[in-house]
Formats: structure tokens, C-alpha cells, sequence
């Protein structure tokens, strides 16, 4: 089971948060995370359909955006969270809660305003600088740039991919995805999840300690799965007989 | 990997729904469900520290909670809700948001007013009753009983466990929790999840069918495990050479 964590993208309307978080969702998905997406039209259109944008429904909302992300964390989910989010103190609030529970990595995607402005993928900073929306983050409402967070992303300058690959190598770094040898080997996005006991994993766990050979016990059983499956057509094709000695045994363990 | 669904119950204050739900919570983390419970104090601490009682706050705190619990349970998460939850049209509002994404299984702890007066756990129904709380669920605002819920629970003449047991196997009846034969030998409460490539699992799938000793790969691997376990101290002790050996072996299949 995957450790959770929550990916928390801040920056100005329209500096590329959203593109980046879900292109990052769909790289952690496919290496077998279950990810989820909360954003601003998320919480429009679930738990806050009347969220409005005064200093202190922008902190309310994101402050229950911060609850169900650390619950989801807690749960073992990529979370990826993208909202302006443009107060220091509130993002201070959110790094307490979601801290208590799971890791949480603040990730600034840097862009000019002029280039916001120019971009303005969605007509909004259009409707700002005529006046038919108030409190607009960046011309009217101010936007306070993260003093230290986890990883600064150039969105105006760098394309797409190179963010998300930043992403993705801090996240390593900071030991929350693994690309291990065996993931290589095994095209890591295709695993498949088996169940033992904790008192036979825990065995197995100290005779790979022991034994020195593997570096973990799904190596181990990796190696028994091959080893049985290369003798299939010989010895451990059972007899009838050799199908109730088996039987017998696992009986006798307590597992039929 | 459990699939994930919503239990909610709903009932009179005082009638014993997160009694009953913290143990039915416990019984499923034991077989191996990460599990969640929502209830109105971690609503109130959390995502709603101003949540009010009238019928449009009840509502909307509510409809909160089902998206949440939906992302909880979309990801594999048993989550409890426990309610009052008066309103017949709230809770099909829920269940409706709920079903779009999970198993949603309402669950009505019915008690009379009576009895919920006499336990009157928190003393509400005292403060209701001297005046001191206004819009008290039962006495001056209506609660509404369900009509049709998956499961009716008598918390007033039955005994927890016996309540708790009713939930479990409206649970496997609707084939969202299993009690496997190799749970029960296992000790179903404590397992480990390992991952194997899906290469290497249906190729193991194909041995297990065609061997006919095993029920599953899950057999087999505990099978080999201890059969290993067992060797131990003899032959599978490995030599520096044969660790060497076991290491060209694993590189070759791409596992180093």
C-alpha cells in the first residue's frame, strides 16, 4: 500500500497549477497511486457551492479543502490540491493540518503577472480589469509569494513536462515514490497485490534478513514463484497424492 | 485492494448510532478495511466549527460530508457516517450523490424518544427540554423515519454486539465484505499486503488452476513461504556462492 501525501499548488490565476497537478496525477497513476484532484471547480461544484471570495470564505473553503485532503492522505491517496490560495497565513494553517497526518509538499508555480494576464486562460483577469469581478487575486486582492516552500516551478518559462518531471524528482527525493531496480524490471505501473499473514510475512521478512540473498520479502517470493513456475511441466506438476499432501499441509497451517 | 463503501446511520440523538458504528469501525479495520468515521463532533472540529441547526445548515453540512465520504470510499475506504440526519429528502440527497461512486447502505438505529430521553448520553435532551437548546431533533424540530433503509437496527431492546453482528452480514450479504476460508485459518485481523508484476501473478494464476493443490496465489505463496520457513536452517541457508547465484539469477529475470 502506497503512502499518501498531499501536493499543494499555490500561484496566480491562470499560472499553470491545474495543468501541472494533472499531469502529475496521471504519472502517479500510472506507477499505481490512487490520486485524486481537488480544486476550485471541485469544491464549487461539491462541498461549496456558494463559496464566495472574501479573505474569509477563501480561508474557510480551503480550510475544509485541507480536512478532506488529509483525510485522503491519511488514506493512502495522492492528493493534488490546486488553488490560488494567496494568503501566507492560511497556507501556514493548511501545512498544520495536513502535517499531523501525512506529508505535505507546497509547490509554487511561478509566473508573472503581465503573463497571467496575457495568457488568462479562462477570460477571468478580462472581467477583473473591467470591474465585473471584485477581490481578484493579483489586481485587486493581494497575492503573497510563498517564503519557503517545497519546490518553485517557472510555469512562465519552462514547458509542462519539465515541471512535472520536477515534481516527480522531489517526490522521490523526499522518499514519497519509489522507482526501485524490481520496479524497472517489473514496468512498475502493473503490480498486482497479494495478501499474507503478518506472523508468516514477519518470518519471511527475518530469513530475507538472514539469508542476505533479497533485498525484501516480494523479492523473495518473486524468486519462489519463478522457481516453481520453471519446474511447472516437472516436479511440482502434483499427483493426486502429492495434491493431497498439499492439501494436508496446508490444513494442518490452518489454511483451508 | 476492499472495495470501499458508506454506511450511514441515522437516528434519534441519543438512539446510539456512533456506539453502534465505532464497533461495527473497529470490526472492519480488524479484516483488513481502512475505515473512516464521520460524526457531527469531527464535522464541528474539522470542516464546520460554525455549523448551526437549522434545516438549510443541517443540510448543507450533510451534503458536505457525502461528497467527502464518496471520495473516501471511491478510494477504497469503509466510512461511517453517523447522523441524525432528520430530513427524508437530505438523505435521498445523500444517497444520491453517494451511489454515483460507492455502495451506500443507510442504517436506521431506531429508538423510541422515551428511551433516548431516559439515557440522554451528552444531557441534550435535558438542555432541549429546559429550553436552553432550540431546533432539538425529536422534541420541537421532527425527525423523519426512514422508509425504506438497507438495514434497521433495534437499539432499544437489542444489545450492541448483536446490532453490530446485523451490520456485518447485511454487509456480506450485499457482498461488500467476504469471509474467506483462508481468512479464518489466517487470522483475517492481521495481514500484509506484498505486490508481485501482473506477469508474474497470472502466470502463477495459470499454475495454481492447472496444479489444482491451491485455491489461489495467495495459497501458494504462503505455501512456498513456509515451505522455505521450514528449511531453513538446512539447504535454503545460502552460501556466499549461492547468494551470488540468487543475484545473477534475480538480474536475469530483471528483478536487480
Amino acid at each position: 500500500m502506497n503512502k499518501g501525501f498531499v501536493l499543494w499548488f499555490t500561484g496566480l490565476p491562470g499560472s499553470g497549477k491545474t495543468t501541472v497537478a494533472k499531469s502529475v496525477k496521471e504519472r502517479l497513476s500510472n506507477i499505481g497511486f490512487r490520486t485524486e484532484l481537488l480544486d476550485g471547480d471541485w469544491v464549487r461544484k461539491t462541498i461549496n457551492p456558494d463559496a464566495g471570495f472574501t479573505r474569509d470564505e477563501r480561508r474557510r473553503h480551503l480550510i475544509r479543502v485541507a480536512w478532506i485532503a488529509r483525510l485522503l492522505a491519511r488514506n493512502g491517496v495522492a492528493v493534488l490540491c490546486s488553488f490560488v490560495s494567496p494568503y501566507r497565513d492560511v497556507r501556514a494553517e493548511i501545512r498544520k493540518i495536513i502535517e499531523e497526518d501525512a506529508p505535505f509538499i507546497e509547490i509554487y508555480t511561478k509566473c508573472s503577472l503581465e503573463e497571467c494576464i496575457r495568457r488568462d486562460p479562462k477570460g477571468l483577469y478580462k472581467k477583473a480589469l473591467s470591474g465585473e469581478i471584485k477581490n481578484f487575486t493579483g489586481l485587486d486582492d493581494p497575492y503573497e509569494e510563498p517564503e519557503n516552500p517545497e519546490l518553485v516551478i517557472d510555469t512562465e518559462h519552462d514547458g509542462v513536462e519539465e515541471n512535472v518531471n520536477k515534481v516527480l524528482e522531489k517526490l522521490e527525493e523526499a522518499n514519497l515514490i519509489r522507482f526501485e531496480s524490481s520496479d524497472m524490471g517489473m514496468s512498475g505501473e502493473d503490480k498486482v497485490t497479494i495478501h499474507l499473514s503478518r506472523e508468516l510475512y514477519e518470518k519471511a521478512e527475518k530469513f530475507v534478513k538472514e539469508s542476505g540473498g533479497f533485498s525484501n520479502v516480494d523479492e523473495l517470493v518473486e524468486f519462489l514463484l519463478n522457481e516453481v513456475l520453471a519446474e511447472e511441466s516437472s516436479e511440482y506438476k502434483l499427483s493426486k497424492e502429492e495434491e493431497e499432501e498439499v492439501k494436508k499441509r496446508l490444513r494442518s497451517l490452518g489454511y483451508l
